[in-house]
């Protein structure tokens, strides 16, 4: 798994508690999962389906830095099934995972579209083309 | 099923696609089922530990009302497991479903702490005693 | 009166003096009453044209829970007028009051449009029609 | 009445219609006599108690720039009376006006707690003393 | 120079040591460059090229209220340089200098426009022509 | 260089004229500055206290996944100087460049603090110890 965006938390991060927003963290997730998948999937027009029970493992406090990893799972015909795992930066304790999240290629009607995608891609890759 | 909270779409809450962004439903769920399970545990110090499958049933856009809905499914000795639907306030067509989300009772030090709480109360009659 | 949206109050939310800063407060009823009159009305250009003198009765701190109830005091011919009541959602303390909230419904052009209705209705009466 | 803030009406700042949206506005409104107020009666926890009735008078829409204007109508003993007005900057066209909006200094318990100011003062008069 | 726009220091403006987050200073201050050019330069379509290197002199923090200076260096054919301080409004003490902002005015293809302009212009005056 | 962190440019990023918010791309510079210097440096209080000029190269717009690329310049007694590069993660074309940025490590008090590291670390093989 590679982790690449990073988060620092700040005050308007946090719940009523003081430690991270549990919902801030989904928002980090399903953007981390949509970008990813637009990147692989060359399509803009990529959406979330579905993602799988989602533990909450540990908290995270202002000031700590946490990463997001992104892992392919398959490539389906329309579908690119993801898995992600949030963690404390510096002490890689694991704060979430989501072991499922299916994005789906759209065409401009809204209706799954065949991507011809069957593994990862570098856009490096690309671009020496 | 009591549906609450309600929400007004806004360009600040859209994807680049110009749909809902589905990391901010998520983050509406997340607080409204804190916020639920902190009125009926009278516990502010309760936190999200578990949320199973969440599948995306349909799309809102820009103006589109939703509202959130919630309804208990068990009480356990520390925790409050709900369950939560989101819909459009329209056409009630069901936007999202999240089957199952386990709420925790923490005590000063983060550990469970028994709520004492077998059912649902209003705070209504709370208030009269 | 009832009351639906409830708000958990975040450090996002509070003034520097560590209490909920009310342009928030202001910003939550404004949504709310443009909400509740589109769905009334079902005309989503609906805009706020007058609020009454506004009492800041208390104040409420990061982690209370408060909800906000709207009611109809009047139907004109293209304005709904509405009453408005935030309260703390534990204790029913009445955190400020909107006595007149002004909504009216607007066509194409701006201009003010009869909106035809002249009791509340539910969406639940309309969709079984 | 002198304005000094201005705000750039970004997408962030739009309702469903496109339009600024209305609690935005009241949110800047609010915390400009806020820190107006502060400046006046040099006493950091100086709050919003009242405001008179307010009328919507015209919109502004993305990309507008509008200022905000604040005078004093009264020194109280431990409250300041301000009126506010906002305006396109570029046609100088009322958006909102709001007559009267009471501040008030408060101690540390959060009681009244009189401010000894009887007129405006400029900072700069203060840091020459 | 002439100071304009305040901002009152919230819980949402700090980064995690709870001093004023130095990414909020620089989008203040690009907000408040980019809406003084429009006002001068009477485009719209006017964006940020260039900024001088920054010094951040001192800090602010949670309830602290700042005011954004500018001022006109040079009006060039397509272009303004302006310059930017960032003080605390009651000690007056610096927090932050830009000694150049290029803004450039565009057409609607996204090209360097020349503007007519060659003095700092009063709306008062322009409304009065 | 190494890019890390991937923003989703959504509606809330954009400037009334529909392209990246200067100032937004600017806080996301410093954030992914400040949480760079605090993972090499081990020490949260670490302030940005300089960058250098910044040209601003290209746009990016709605949907357009940017990069954040910083890379290390010089490690200084208390301080440590970064160089930061942000383009399209597509295209790969640069939209802006800070050359020089420095950050610096503070006590508790506010001053400068030696911070003892000479070179680059990954915490991967500071956890292996």
């Amino acid at each position: 798994m590679r982790f690449h965006t990073r988060k620092w938390i700040k005050p308007e991060d946090l719940n009523p508690n003081g430690t991270l927003f549990g919902g801030r963290l989904l928002e980090w997730i399903d953007e981390e999962a949509a970008l990813y998948a637009i990147i692989q999937l060359e399509n803009p027009k990529t959406v979330t389906a579905y993602m799988s029970e989602i533990s909450f493992k540990s908290s995270a406090k202002q000031g700590d830095i946490v990463e997001i990893g992104i892992d392919v799972i398959k490539f389906g015909t329309s579908s690119l099934t993801l898995t992600c795992e949030v963690r404390n930066k510096m002490t890689r304790k694991p704060i979430i995972n989501v072991e499922k999240i299916v994005m789906v290629s759209l065409d401009e009607e809204g209706n799954a579209k065949p991507h011809g995608k069957t593994k990862i891609e570098y856009v490096k890759d690309r671009l020496e083309d």
